[in-house]
């Protein structure tokens, strides 16, 4: 299996502290050790890290831990390699262009013996993941429109992810900058701040933080991932089945439930 | 205008002195202040580094100077912004998928008044530099197949590239990991390093290294770029008009002079 972080927020916010404690489990903490990725979305643009070494020792990671990149929308993957060899070419987050965007998706989980119909957009690695993904933007491609909404989104995508969630296991996060769309197989679970801002501390290492120091009370940030980051924060486990939109840290459509 | 550095090698090797030279261009010894990014090909997986911010105070530049990233192919750009604002969605390289490939594309000039046919790549920023990689890739996705071999490529290119050279200039390199196309329009050098390997001291920064104390007798490590980045070697210069076409650190096919 493998671990998912993402975030969704109204104002440029870093990742600095949940990645921290995310990539502890890429070796110290947890068994995550074949690789990670996190983009992060500067308007349209997007900076991609990855390694295929462990999360928990990789100098990539400590840069990403300590150079607080500020964005609306990032997805972070640590990886436990299930199919598709340990390289680059295999960690997640993928990425594609599409009608003039890139598109950014992490999973958690195996979808087997999917067959796919041959579209543009066509995997460079082994993992059924990208097979996912560019099946789902080859479909998007044949059925939205440059213009389609967050909620037209959202209606195309969420069949499509409990289709892969009967046949396998199909947690996921998805975005194009604007929206993150995430998807509940097996587990996820989601906080939402905004002032009053309070203190955490992570699971994972012994680092706390008082947002009310790094916030503005306007300030509305979304952290989602696999298991909570946190000790002594109050997260919203998704059921098995749920997914939510989210857009500048707020649900703007869920369902699934 | 802007500058391109390129690695072709037999033998995985890393840029950290060919690129800690061309940093400096980005801030300290050149103008080259609008951003930077750098691509290098691992098997089929590609690792992105890019910063909007100049190359010579960039934390992100620091960690490519100082982490030893070994590849056959690298390309890499430092940016004196003329054409689209300076942001992150307009730093190259470019890097889009094609046939389950991962193309990479840099660019130095301009080729203004360009009338493109929509196609499936198209830009997501506002350079004209992005603009003409997704024209070249629509044309090649209707010209070329998935087995097309360098030559083929070269000749698909060549005409392209002196017909945008005609038009503005074009200097550039674009890659899919197994070879290297370089485009002289104005200014590109090159040099080829192998068996006896000797020793070079870096133009912009004191920073010297002796290649025989890392490398094998077998290895070839061919670097490209606009201007040569050491002082104590003999680079080749491209004529103007003159491209290569490089596959594991030699020249496979020429033309243009």
């Amino acid at each position: 299996m493998c671990e998912l972080l993402g975030m969704s927020a109204n104002t440029p916010t870093d990742l600095c502290f949940s990645f921290t404690g995310l990539t502890q489990r890429g070796g110290r903490t947890g068994p995550h050790i074949d690789g990670w990725g996190v983009v992060f979305y500067d308007g349209r643009g997007v900076r991609v890290f990855r390694d295929p070494l462990p999360s928990a020792t990789s100098p990539v990671a400590r840069l990403v831990q300590d150079y607080p990149i500020k964005s609306e929308v990032a997805v972070c993957h640590i990886r436990q390699a299930n199919v598709g060899n340990v390289c680059l070419v295999n960690t997640h987050p993928f990425v594609r262009e599409l009608w003039g965007r890139y598109w950014v998706f992490a999973h958690n989980g195996q979808v087997p013996d999917s067959v796919f119909k041959p579209g543009g957009f066509q995997p460079v690695g082994t993992t059924d993941s990208e097979a996912l993904f560019c099946d789902l933007l080859n479909r998007a491609r044949a059925t939205l429109t440059p213009e389609s909404t967050a909620l037209d989104w959202a209606r195309f995508l969420a069949p499509i992810a409990a289709d892969h969630a009967r046949k396998g296991v199909f947690n996921c996060l998805l975005s194009n900058g604007e929206w993150l769309f995430s998807h509940c197989s097996t587990k996820l679970a989601s906080i939402t701040r905004r002032a009053p801002f309070g203190a955490a501390h992570l699971r994972d290492a012994e680092v706390s933080i008082r947002f009310d120091a790094v916030t503005t009370p306007h300030d509305v940030v979304t952290i989602i991932a696999t298991e909570p980051l946190t000790r002594d924060e109050c997260w919203d486990c998704y059921a098995p089945g749920e997914w939510r939109m989210w857009q500048r840290g707020v649900v703007v459509t869920a369902g699934g439930q």
